[in-house]
């Protein structure tokens, strides 16, 4: 759950895009195979990158 | 995209948990349900939550 | 496997919306993490919520 | 969000089981392409089956 | 990540219909339970099929 | 709905990883953003990758 600000959304028939704007610092869990950990040697302080397809995102307000 | 640095590896027999901290302030989007943004009243400055099972990210190393 | 009846269907261009009313009791399965149900200490008999997203529910006919 | 009781809990080293009976009747709504409602013909009242993989469903206590 | 070449392309509002052809052969990997292999009697030499909802399938251009 | 032929098969405790050899050509469908069609410049007959995260394939016997 990461906390953010709208910056702009854009609604069509059925669905809308929601950018959000993430400002704080914040842990994201990923459940990835074993073997992607291996073949991508990933190692605790290694930079790396979150992907999320935009479909998978919910959005709430608390 | 996210970019962050890991903070934990734990790894099972087939899947493993990675812990990211993203630090830099960034966009996210999220697609959702018109009706979901009516529901919500969700509009431009909104304070929200961009909820994402930890299942649904992926990790990739630039 | 959820079955259902379709309340309502309203399509736009490239998406639909298709509501189901399921009625009969059924079991559904959740992945999650381990440390989820930590956190949530999770317990058989628990009351508890099934969060799906509504772009992840396929539908079919029999 | 589909309320329910947990029925079993099988836990392994990074992820965990959980299964969830439905009881009360509930509306799910899912977000298809248009293409798949005109191929299969979904109509208000028909007898469909709603599909989610475990993996998906998210679980919470209110 | 599969390879393929663009057959179609219809947009919507906000969501747009990408149609892929994938033409040579390929490995996928599926995360699944482990209920659902012993289920399935899943083993090494079966016929199976790959089912993805097409709203999890990311494109990119390499 | 891809056909393929099971490669290899490695259980854990709760889930499992099942390696899957796609054949045949075959077409996919990816429903993304309007705005990644614009901003990857996607057009018919480009060579494009199809991305999915292993824990969205579902798989089935027919």
């Amino acid at each position: 759950m990461l906390k953010g600000k709208v910056e702009g959304v854009e609604a069509g028939a059925v669905m809308a895009n929601v950018k959000i704007k993430i400002e704080a610092p914040d842990i994201i869990t990923a459940i990835i195979t074993k073997d992607s950990v291996q073949d991508l040697d990933i190692k605790v302080g290694d930079a790396v990158v979150a992907i999320i397809k935009s479909t998978e995102v919910m959005v709430g307000k608390e």
